[in-house]
C-alpha cells in the first residue's frame, strides 16, 4: 500500500476520470480539474467520433470491476460491414467466433465514469482552468482567463490527462530536452448521424462497424443502444473531394447522392447536420519525456495523441492507466521509479500505436474497397485457423490482446512482407488454398 | 516599389537585424523589438559558437554593400585542421583554391550589424518583452513580465526573428494545422577559449578550423581578429564521456589531458571557462506554416532552428532574407502573394539544411578521423579536378554555391552511393588515381 497522496487530475475525460479512480482506490487524495462543465449537465458537442472499446481498454475496466457497468452502455461490434458503390455489402470479421470491439457513446461513457468516480470519492473542480504548472513544485495555477488572477493550488502530484492540448505538456514544452512533435493530416472529420426507427430499432446492421470507402475520404457509422449512429466522415480540408468544396446545400446533396447513395434514406437530417457541426482537425502528437522527478506525469493524449484510424486513442490511454498501477504496485511509495519506468515502458508503445493508426486510414478508406486487399485477409484468416499458434493477424494482436503495441507493429510489418511475396505468386487467387501456399508461409515464418 | 508599411521585426539577432535594413531600404518604416539589452552595452554570453559565413551570407550583406564592412571583422578559414591523438596535424581543404569561409564572433558581429541598422533608420527597442501576437491584425503584446501589464504596439506586419524559441510563432502553434518539431540531440556544447599571444599574434593557424575528433565528442577552435579562438567542446550531456560525468576540477584536467592533450599549453583557463561557461543545448525545430495571410512571418531560427555542425544556420537564415526580398521585387504590394511562395520555397531547402547540419556531426566528430573517409575526399577531390563540371564536392555546393539546400542534399546522397562502391574496390587504396576509377565513376554518374 501506497502512503496517501494530495494528488491532482488536469482533465475530466476518460482517461483523467479512470485514473482518478485508479488513485483513490489506491488510497490517495484525487482531485479532478476540467476547464469546461460537467459533462453530465451539457449537450454534447457534435464533434465526437464514437469509440471502440477494445481489450485494453477492458483490461483496465475490469481490474476495478467497472466493466460489467460499461458493457450495459455499449453494442458488440464484430465486423466491418463495406458499402461499396455499385457491389454488395460485404462483411469482414475482425477476429475469430466471437471476438468484439465495442462501440461506445463518448458523452455517454463520460458521463457515466464522472458517475462511477464520484462514486468512489474522487472530487471534481469544474469550470476550472488550468493555465499552468509549476513542475518543481506540482502547483496549479487556475483562473478564469489566461491573462486574469490565478489562484495556486499545490498538490503532492499532478497528473495531465487534459487531451491532446495539454497546458501541463506545454509547460513541459518550455524545458530544455524536451521533445515534441504535433503533425496534423489533411484530412478533417465531421459528425453526421443516423436516426433510430420509429419503435427504437436501428436502421441498419447494428453489430457491424460501417464503411463507405472511397479512397480520398470516407464515411464511417458507429451503433448506440438508442437506436441511432454516429456516423463520421472523413475527408481532406483542401483539394478535388474536400469540406473546402462542400460549400452549399444543392453541392452537398449532390456529392452525397454521387458518392453515398445508400445513405439517403438513413441520414435525413445531412444538410442540418453537416452545416451545424464543425469540421474538427486531426493530429498525432509526440512527445518525451511524459514525467518531471517525482511530480508531474502527462497520461492519455495529452502524451501521445493519435488519429482516430485504428480505434485506439482511449485503448492506449487506459492502457497507462493498467501500466502506472502495475508499477505503483512494484515500486511502492518510489514515485519517482514508477514514472521513470512508466514513460520508458510506454513510450515505444505509444509511438507504435500512432504508426499503426495513421496507416489504418489507408487501410480503411482504400485498401477495403480492393480486391488483393480481400484475398489478403482471406489468406491471412485461411492460414491463421490452421497454425493459431504461428499467426496472429496484425489487427487482432492489437485489438484482442495486450501485446505491446511496439510488438504488435514489429511482427505486423514481418507478416505484410510475407503476404506481400504470397499474393504476388503466379494464379494466387486461384492456389490460396493449398499446401503449397500453406508450406510456402511456414518457410518464409522461419527466415 | 511597395508601399511603405509600418513593420515590426522581433528580435534583434543577426536575421533580425539584417531583414531590418532590408525592409528600411525598401521603403518601410521598421521597428526592431528585443526583450534582452542592447548587445552593444553587455557582456557576450560566453555560450556561443563562432559563425562561419559562406557564399549565401556573402550574398544577401553584397546585395545592399554590407559585404566589405563584415569582411574587416572575419578570418578566412580555408580548411580544417585535423588534431588526431597520436598522429601528425592534418589538413583537408574545404574547396578550390582561394575558397573560405569566414570565421566571425557572433557578439561583434551583431553589435556591428545593430550599429548598420541604426545608421540605415531603423529604430530599436531594446529590454521590450513581446509576449504575445494577435497573428490577424499584427499587434504585438509587450510588457515586464509574462504575467503583468501588457502595452498593445499595432503594425501592419510582424516579422517574428525571435529565434528557436520564438514566441511569434509559440502563437502559430496554438493554431489548428500549424505543424511543428522540435528534437534536441544528446550532445550539448560548452564554450572554451585560446587566448592571444602577448603579441596579439595566433597561438595555432588562424586559418583553420581546428577539430580534435574523438568520436563521440570533439573539440572545435575558430579563430578571432584579436588574436583568440572561441573553442567549442561538444559532448553527450549524460553518458561515460559527457558533461555530466566532467564534476570536478581533477577529472576535467585529467579527461582533457588524455583526449586533447596538445591543448594544454593553449587553453589556459580551461578549469575557469568550463565552469563558469553554461552547458548549453542543441535542438532542430522544424514547423509549417511560416506565415498568417499578409501579416505574420517566421524567419531565421524561429522558422527552422538547426544543430550548428555544418554553420549554416546565419547563411540559411540570410538566404531567407535574399529570397524575401526577391519575392518583393515580383509580387510588389501583394504581400499574400510574397509570404506564400516565401515559405513554399524556403521550406524544403530548411528542412534539407537541418538534416545536412545534423549528418555533420558524424562527419565532423568521428568520419574525419577515419581513413577510408580521406580517401573519398581525396578521389572526390582528384575526379572533381578533372571534370569539374560533373562533380561539385557537398560541402561546395552548400558552401560555395547558391544552389538550393534540397537539391544540394539530393546530388549529394547521389555522390555518396557512388563513392560508396568505388571504395568497396578491390585494393582501391592503390588504384584511385587511375583510369579505371575515373571511368567507373563517370559510368556510375550516367545511371
Amino acid at each position: 500500500m501506497q502512503t496517501p497522496q494530495k494528488i491532482a487530475v488536469v482533465g475530466s475525460g476518460l482517461v483523467g476520470t479512470l485514473l482518478a479512480i485508479y488513485l483513490k482506490k489506491a488510497g490517495h487524495t484525487v482531485h479532478v480539474y476540467d476547464r469546461s462543465p460537467d459533462i453530465r449537465n451539457v449537450a454534447f458537442s457534435g464533434r465526437s467520433i464514437n469509440l471502440v472499446m477494445s481489450d485494453r481498454g477492458w483490461r483496465t475496466l475490469q481490474e476495478i470491476g467497472l466493466d460489467d457497468e460499461i458493457k450495459k452502455i455499449g453494442i458488440p461490434v464484430d465486423k466491418r460491414a463495406i458499402h461499396m458503390l455499385d457491389k454488395e455489402l460485404s462483411y469482414q470479421y475482425y477476429g475469430k467466433d466471437g471476438e468484439a470491439i465495442f462501440s461506445l457513446s463518448r458523452g455517454v461513457l463520460n458521463r457515466k465514469m464522472v458517475d462511477l468516480a464520484e462514486a468512489a470519492g474522487v472530487e471534481f473542480f469544474f469550470n476550472k482552468k488550468v493555465w499552468d504548472v509549476t513542475l518543481a513544485t506540482a502547483t496549479l495555477h487556475e483562473g478564469d482567463t489566461e491573462r486574469g488572477e490565478w489562484e495556486e493550488l499545490d498538490y503532492d502530484m499532478v497528473f495531465g490527462a487534459d487531451g491532446a492540448f495539454s497546458r501541463v505538456r506545454h509547460r513541459m514544452q518550455r524545458q530544455s530536452m524536451f521533445n515534441y512533435s504535433q503533425d496534423f493530416i489533411r484530412v478533417g472529420y465531421k459528425e453526421l448521424h443516423i436516426p433510430a426507427n420509429e419503435d427504437g430499432t436501428h436502421k441498419i446492421d447494428k453489430n457491424s462497424l460501417h464503411i463507405w470507402p472511397r479512397g480520398e475520404f470516407m464515411l464511417m457509422g458507429l451503433a448506440n443502444p438508442d437506436g441511432t449512429f454516429t456516423c463520421t466522415l472523413f475527408m481532406p480540408h483542401e483539394g478535388e473531394n474536400s469540406f473546402e468544396n462542400l460549400k452549399d446545400k444543392e453541392t452537398l446533396v449532390a456529392f452525397f447522392a454521387k458518392h453515398f447513395p445508400d445513405t439517403k434514406d438513413v441520414i435525413p437530417d445531412l444538410v442540418e447536420d453537416f452545416f451545424k457541426n464543425p469540421t474538427s482537425y486531426l493530429v498525432t502528437m509526440k512527445c518525451y519525456p511524459w514525467t518531471y522527478a517525482d511530480k508531474v506525469a502527462l497520461i492519455g493524449d495529452a502524451a501521445h495523441a493519435i488519429v482516430p484510424f485504428y480505434g485506439h486513442g482511449m485503448n492506449a490511454g487506459f492502457e497507462d492507466i493498467t501500466i502506472l498501477s502495475q508499477l505503483m504496485e512494484k515500486h511502492g511509495d518510489d514515485w519517482t521509479a514508477i514514472f521513470k519506468e512508466y514513460q520508458e515502458s510506454r513510450k515505444p508503445n505509444a509511438d507504435a500505436i500512432a504508426e499503426l493508426s495513421y496507416r489504418n486510414f489507408m487501410e480503411m478508406s482504400s485498401k477495403t474497397a480492393d480486391a488483393k486487399f480481400h484475398l489478403q485477409k482471406k489468406i491471412e484468416k485461411w492460414f491463421s485457423d490452421k497454425h493459431p499458434d504461428k499467426w496472429v493477424p496484425l489487427y487482432s494482436r492489437v485489438t484482442f490482446s495486450h501485446q505491446p503495441y511496439s510488438e504488435a507493429l514489429a511482427e505486423g510489418d514481418k507478416q505484410n512482407r510475407i503476404m506481400e511475396e504470397i499474393l504476388n505468386m503466379e494464379s494466387i487467387e486461384q492456389i490460396w488454398e493449398t499446401e503449397v501456399i500453406e508450406q510456402r508461409i511456414l518457410e518464409l515464418l522461419k527466415k
